[in-house]
């Protein structure tokens, strides 16, 4: 018999698929802001929930601020029913079993903000924007969000990133420094509207792997390696794939070519003491933030992913979605004999 | 309570320990062939494993042919205490506590090649080559074989890729073709000595994803991502990643961008019907045969991986290896006020 | 006074335009073999400038034998006014005015090496393969061909590359070898059918400069920079920029990104004396040759450009040319607050 | 006879070499500012320019001012002696015979910004700065710089690009706009501090020929595809080649490859109607400045170069930089039979 057998485990990525414990009740419904073209899919979705479909509907407190809302006939009879609450204010969890976006990458990227711990299962429509993180077609609505009820659906998991800024000069981490924000995306450490060239040194658990001279660093999800990470030259890493991605934004030197690195590991990255300006961090593109020499960001892989739901399997979904929004690898073909 | 709650696993690569379930008696050496700098080495590591640490040591019936070795008065009283073997004749399963390799990653991927299944441990010395999976400096071997022996040492699980070639017109499929070949870099497929370009589909779980125009496709694990797929513009993964690499060799299109896919799908690769030429498979650079229009090649994660020893941990083993083997953002520094 | 004024000459590539000296009265017409759907289009046009522009017509001797000509009850009038050479036998210089090619760039490869000194200006018909060397569309090409005989045209003068192979063991060049072989895209050194890193030396104006390890070398001109080279990794040149352009073919080392160097240097290359194996060098894609150890390149841009007759203009051509045959930045515009 | 002959001029680098009208008499030294290092190697250059080769020694007047010069007692004796200039206030044109930079790629780039018509020679000592445009040691300057006063050397003319603001709303140009800046490396147009991607449309010769998604776009010398340009991935051109390199910096779109376009092209850049923010430009990462929507940027080739000395020929210095200052195809040799 052998001394030590190694085996390892593989996950079937068509293994993940969502189950409810008990039938969904309470869903959340979130829109493009500043977009006319979905008002009227959004009243339609909302009636539909709640007339048809008997759930208790949440939405923001701001979304009842909206003119276009306002002066519209058809959300009167919606509005007594919805269910309303301010970010930042009254706390979501455990109250929402399902959220559905309407609008883009955007709004699953706010709907993953607004979760910064388990984040119930997503459903996101593009409406037309670009549609990485949004599937689904708005046309036959029902007929889609009927199955996702029943749970007849396949899921992605997108990692997420856990980002704390330690201050250098602050004594204890205040509470929401030590608890961190949590990106779907990329944390990206740049040089801001300096004119000179970043020096940011990257630590990983706990030892020093290389110095950046150039624009910047992304640290991002599988998701977010077709985000920015992709534009500044990375791989394409399908969302299920459990690792974090270190890209440089154009590095001075010739070979810092993109890494990918197990999920289990820490970042740390420090402006070099030696460097010539600070740098800025920003989550998601937003936030942005100084980082001066002696700061230092920790980045760590959550262990709340956003549960992203897709309109047909993990692996179709992410293909024409690299055809659709990156025109990946579309060519004319050679004719035979040319 | 929430409905569904979504959490993560996250593993620690550090996690990753040699842990023996009886103390290793029995022991592989491989030694690199026709290089006469290992000859000495190699004779002093079999004396004190066979003298020192009692084991059994075997070794490639074909080593005791090696002239270097027939004239050396050195190997004598070793030669009578080896057990042999020969490739394809003998069966080494269960037969093998652990594997030291003596000279680079030659010597690993050859060692991979014996064990279709299970592999013991792997321990290899660089011996002054390109040392990517093989992290050990030789000089002192003895306190760091004894360690290992105690089991005081970090883990890297390197995933093998499982290829089976299936040809249009066989009825059944042979044997060998059935349990396929176990790459521990890469699986390629180009246009071979044709001067056509290769057109290649590509296929995974079974819908066809992309056509491939250009040299080829190298199908490759994390460990072979720093091998020919990062000539050919890959980014580098961490052999701990549980993802299959997919990397286009001189595409015609622009927009080829190499792809990281999850642990678990199945890819299939042929020629395109409407090809000019055939192409030609490699298997980590051996047993090249043509891929004819018609067949096709099955590409799975193995569950045997190539358990192979640190020299620190996974994470400075492989940012070693980066810096030493590939000048990885090695530069020389900007002055301060320059 | 100044000393010294440094001024620079800098070339309006709008300036370039076909000029004859008297008007055209011969013209060499060249079609795409094997495909049918030029046949009648070449019928028409050697009709036309046979009967309607009295013009002297060349066309290959081995056309006449093709069966779908033969077949062909318009072609008969033709036949007989035709003037006909065979390849490597008649000598052309001085007998043709102006070249007219129907199909595509390899039609414009074909006519290139027929002229290894001065070449007429050639007006190329994409006839619907991939025209990067083709921008003529055929509808209408009476109105078209009348203006390019009337001179009221503008020129791209493309580059080409003299290649001449020094033999190790030849006391005295032979003829042949000694006026080289002239490419229009590139000549490419690699390894072959080995499945060995190519290792190749390279020099210029006798200085060693780099050695390649790697899948091989393209030494281009700037025509090739959109063929072979932009797979490898090359930025595009326009065709009228007097330089070489030299992209390794998948090298070992991260930091080999191409390089252009000045249209005056001589290049040189050479299997290195510590190369596994030898290496094969070939003329846009044609007569593949070995290369061993101690044999040489010499590449030098020839005097003799090819002058291609532009649809519009050279921006215009070129750039219609990377979107239609590249799909040079074509992507989904994203809209404005998504 | 041929009707058109068509022969191309093709310049020997090898041929730019330097020439005086009559013996040079007049110098201009540029030292680095904020670096001790070089005040000892300045005052032993000025006395010896002064004292032993009797030439007429210019520094700007601020140079005076230095409080490490000042408190040096070495200087004194050569203080009396120099003459001295004011930037933007002295005209230097005509008064200098050649100039002498002591201090890398800044002080050239310095030198090249005081001559916005015709440059003289320029010598550059890099002083243990990274020295791309320095290939000069100072050990034995005497030797070195009296080569060069007897015109012993080769030359390289580094191209520049005149650099035209227009803003929307000035009725007529002002006379700086109308000038120009002349950049020596590149002009950038990027985001800026705007967190959003930039949306730059791009003209040549009045076409319209892409438009530009992402952090901004790079128009670069040949000289400069070795500094910013090749951080964003270009291709490298040697300052010889007659040329203007247009690069993305980090693009949106995956098949957006930087292009390389004849001298005499005229480009303009414009902030997109629809672009969701204003852009900013700046010079050779100086002078900073936004770009509104209708403003637009026109770059062209400068008919003034600066004549930068070589410390050997064309072709071995810019290959000694490349590998110098980028570790160009650096990387360790793989053994035989490894």
């Amino acid at each position: 018999m052998k001394n030590v057998a190694m085996v390892m485990t593989i996950q079937d990525p068509a293994s993940q698929r969502l189950t409810w414990n008990k039938p969904p009740l309470s869903v959340l419904v979130i829109k493009k802001v500043q977009d006319v073209s979905v008002i009227q899919p959004f009243i339609d979705l909302l009636s539909w929930l709640i007339f048809e479909k008997r759930m208790v509907v949440f939405v923001e407190a701001s979304v009842l601020d909206d003119v276009q809302l306002k002066n519209n006939t058809y959300f009167n009879p919606v509005r007594d029913k919805l269910c309303t609450f301010k970010e930042g204010k009254d706390d979501l969890t455990d109250k929402i079993d399902f959220i559905i976006c309407l609008g883009g990458d955007g709004t699953l990227l706010y709907a993953s903000s607004l979760f910064q711990q388990s984040v119930p299962p997503v459903m996101a429509f593009h409406m037309g924007s670009l549609g990485f993180l949004a599937p689904f077609e708005f046309a036959n609505f029902q007929g889609q969000v009927t199955s996702v009820l029943e749970g007849h659906v396949a899921l992605t998991l997108r990692s997420r990133l856990r980002c704390i800024v330690v201050r250098k000069n602050s004594d204890s981490l205040d509470k929401k420094s030590h608890s961190g924000v949590l990106v779907l995306n990329e944390v990206v450490v740049d040089r801001g509207p300096s004119p000179y060239l970043s020096n940011i040194d990257l630590f990983l658990d706990g030892k020093h792997i290389t110095t950046v001279q150039g624009d910047g660093l992304i640290v991002s999800t599988p998701t977010g390696s077709t985000a920015y990470a992709v534009a500044a030259g990375a791989s394409m890493i399908h969302p299920s794939v459990p690792a974090i991605m270190v890209t440089p934004i154009c590095p001075h030197s010739l070979s810092f070519r993109p890494i990918v690195v197990p999920a289990g590991v820490e970042l740390k990255i420090m402006v070099s003491p030696d460097a010539r300006s600070t740098a800025w961090v920003s989550f998601d593109g937003r936030h942005q933030q100084e980082l001066k020499v002696g700061d230092s960001l920790k980045v760590t892989m959550s262990i709340y992913p956003v549960p992203s739901i897709c309109a047909q399997d993990q692996i179709s979904d992410w293909f024409d979605s690299l055809a659709e929004c990156l025109h990946w690898n579309v060519r004319r073909k050679q004719r035979q004999f040319d």
